[in-house]
């Protein structure tokens, strides 16, 4: 897309600290880190979210993801990484080309991805289940 | 592993809200969730994290997790979407199966996954970049 910044990455019309590069998968460092060794995985091609993306392209970008947060493991041992994606404002999303966050973390951070474990209302939980499957069962892909 | 709850769950011997399956990933309800809907999909086989989760698994992981939050989306329409999957306790890993989590959101909620955006050091990122480059030379994966 002409005017999103990962496809201008991806083209090196933008420059980015690279890491890893095959026919359809790219990452390089976030510049707004969390932590150091914060970077980015994405597949060249576009698509806003992880509901467009496709079982391909998701198949193709997780092992790169795997791989990229063993070596941020393996070169920075922080506390703890986690995987993150998000999808529409609500969930932090501020570009719209799918992209995995490989996020180190540091014991007692405030990033606060630890949400308070709340125990759940079995019956309500049992009924979006239901309409989970429902939506699965309707869902061709 | 005899002693992994979520062994437990794909056995059966624990019961779940069972939202798919096929012969190598599994999907449920977290029974602990942030918001309507909230789910997990684990691989079958054991792994404790994504550090040793072999490529060709999280391959097939990933797709449903796909699926999965398509399907959550549709059914429950939240504000939005993450993808979660935590690697030791600083990062909220309290299971050690590895499991990413369908985390729906809302709009102004607490779970603080927007952390806040502030530049990096480009000479800090430049120097980690290297670091994990090397890494993943490193490994043969």
């Amino acid at each position: 897309m002409s005017d999103c910044i990962f496809c201008k990455i991806v083209a090196g019309e933008i420059p980015s600290f690279k890491l890893y590069e095959d026919d359809e998968v790219f990452s390089f460092m976030d510049i707004n880190p969390l932590h150091d060794g914060h970077c980015l995985i994405i597949p060249k091609a576009h698509y806003p979210n992880i509901f467009e993306a496709p079982g391909d392209v998701l198949a193709k970008l997780m092992p790169v993801v795997g791989r990229m947060a063993r070596a941020v493991n393996a070169a920075l041992s922080p506390d703890g990484i986690n995987i993150m994606q998000a999808n529409g404002e609500a969930a932090g999303q501020s570009v719209f080309h799918i992209h995995f966050h490989v996020l180190p973390r540091a014991m007692g951070d405030d990033a606060k991805i630890n949400w308070g474990l709340r125990p759940g209302d079995m019956d309500r939980i049992a009924a979006n289940a239901d309409k989970i499957r429902a939506a699965l069962a309707a869902d061709g892909a």
